[in-house]
């Protein structure tokens, strides 16, 4: 089974945008805020996902996306954290239509109704929902809800540790993933992505986070941002600091997708990075759309990276199976009641 | 001859440090505030060098680093703009004499005097009196003087033009390098640097700097932050905006030094960059000062990782000398005149 763990629903009917772009509207005029549900039907769900991702998996042999909102128009920065709340249910709850329609392709993972300055604390009540109501496996944690003006305690902050302890106790695990960026100085997906997985990992290098909670489960998307082309200059950071190895400081507990837009990327993580650290990702349909004219094929067909890499079977497998069955046990535990694992 | 385009005063005697305390205490008291330059000697100065720097290039068999101030220590964001014009005087000048006292091991870079919100245009002078008085042959520009707020405008902003107009005509290139971050987000050397090189690449991408400026010259450190191991990303993200190909957009005038402290991350470097946009550098003494115990040797060793990369004498010859050459004329001319270059 191949298991896609970063999948984003970029291509949400219209009906979605319109109640977004009322309720952006909305944020200076209080008489535009929409109310109720986005006006999108299953059939126009239907259309937005058959022609896309579904296509994309079938065409690449890709069985099952783990399914979250548009990273980039999660937008914390838009307006205040009412309209942060309004947004984040409204777009879980699509994603939860989306699994309802297909649920042998697609288990939803949720994005948070964070907002700047608001406590994380109040992301909770969100992130239990979504798990226990809508069946979610997981969420999208973004380490910087400003959009690229960082001005929030590091994710190793104790505010962030009731999220923690929710993640901890319904036994999900977060992936990293920042919005888009009002920062002029950075491309969304060009920068303020990759520096955020960056960003990330150094703060759990100097922190004993998973010291406090042995048992949380961080994704950093995008390959990990820079680390492991650097990661040397991790290890040699860590060891500078009197810390543990990073073996024993995060490899338990931190984990990268496979979203590497070539062959030569990969092959470095798949060097560098322990294999079970490792979750097969695409991020279709995402950053980048294109053909590679060196390939012929798409940058984010990132299956044919991994079956050309020199690994064994077996580690393959544990990249497009079983590391995100151990990361995301409320997935095997569905995929296990569904009889759809071996 | 073996060039290391990237390495910091970081041993600098501790008259340097006793200076820049009382400026830091003059900030808001300014009777404490120094006059005249900090009080070190020539003795000093060697004692400094000779038991690092140039031990270290002793050992390691380089020939001559392009030395400029400690990086981490420019801290644009310390103080108002006169501060760091003094601090940014004091520390090139620092540098002029540490190339004075061992012509043959170093040359110099300068920093500049950048200060939050203060123009651009007012490091000009400073560039000029330090490549035209000092015999310097580049300079570092922070595109972040914020120290990790991020709240200038990029660096593709006809703001910094002046600094262009004038690095095309002395013939000099720039360094990206931000300095320490005040962000508690950002690590310095472990997210901000990093982040910094990922960040400057794709400003780059989006605009038509190098076509306003077909001469300028940037070196992106760090071996280019993030991008060579998403270097799929970035020429999918370019080809997406209907950008030219990256040869032809950015890489006539974009390097990236040798400052991954790792084989398989130079590796990687060496196989997808061109060879003509590969300088040597090491950052030594620097981010990384252990030694890594899987190899036996200091991980900012870098000459070792290109020792071994399978590439070509010629190559290995362009990376360690010919491509600095291109990059620095002035650093060429000045090598011909000593009679030290073939």
């Amino acid at each position: 089974m191949i298991i896609d763990c970063h999948g984003h629903y970029t291509t949400a009917p219209k009906g979605l945008q319109d109640f977004r772009d009322a309720q952006i509207a909305g944020v200076n005029d209080p008489s535009q805020r929409p109310t109720g549900d986005p006006k999108v039907s299953d059939d126009e769900i239907r259309q937005s996902i058959e022609g896309a991702q579904m296509k994309l998996q079938r065409e690449r042999g890709l069985d099952l996306t783990i399914f979250s909102p548009r990273a980039s128009a999660m937008a914390h920065h838009i307006g205040d954290e009412a309209i942060s709340r309004q947004w984040t249910r409204v777009c879980n709850d699509m994603i939860a239509r989306v699994v309802a329609l297909y649920p042998d392709n697609f288990i939803g993972v949720c994005q948070l109704p964070q907002s700047p300055g608001a406590p994380p604390a109040n992301s909770v009540a969100e992130l239990e929902r979504c798990v226990t109501e809508l069946g979610f496996v997981g969420c999208n944690l973004n380490p910087d809800p400003s959009g690229g003006h960082w001005d929030s305690p590091p994710l190793t902050d104790r505010a962030w540790y009731p999220i923690y302890e929710k993640m901890v106790e319904l036994d999900v695990p977060a992936m990293v993933h920042v919005s888009s960026s009002c920062n002029p100085n950075f491309h969304a997906t060009g920068a303020h992505y990759i520096n955020a997985d960056t960003t990330a990992f150094m703060q759990f290098i100097t922190s004993d986070l998973f010291k406090d909670f042995p048992t949380l489960r961080m994704i950093i998307p995008h390959g990990g941002g820079a680390v492991p082309y650097h990661w040397g200059r991790y290890r040699g950071l860590a060891q500078d600091m009197k810390r543990p190895p990073l073996s024993e400081l995060v490899m338990e507990n931190v984990f990268f997708d496979t979203c590497v837009y070539h062959q030569a990327g990969i092959d470095l993580l798949l060097k560098v990075i322990p294999n079970k650290n490792i979750l097969f990702g695409s991020e279709m349909v995402g950053a980048v759309r294109g053909v590679d004219p060196e390939s012929g094929f798409n940058y984010d067909d990132t299956k044919r990276y991994i079956e050309a890499a020199n690994i064994t079977p077996a580690e393959r497998k544990a990249i497009y199976e079983g590391n995100a069955l151990t990361v995301f046990p409320r997935l095997k535990t569905r995929l296990q009641a569904r009889g759809l694992l071996g």
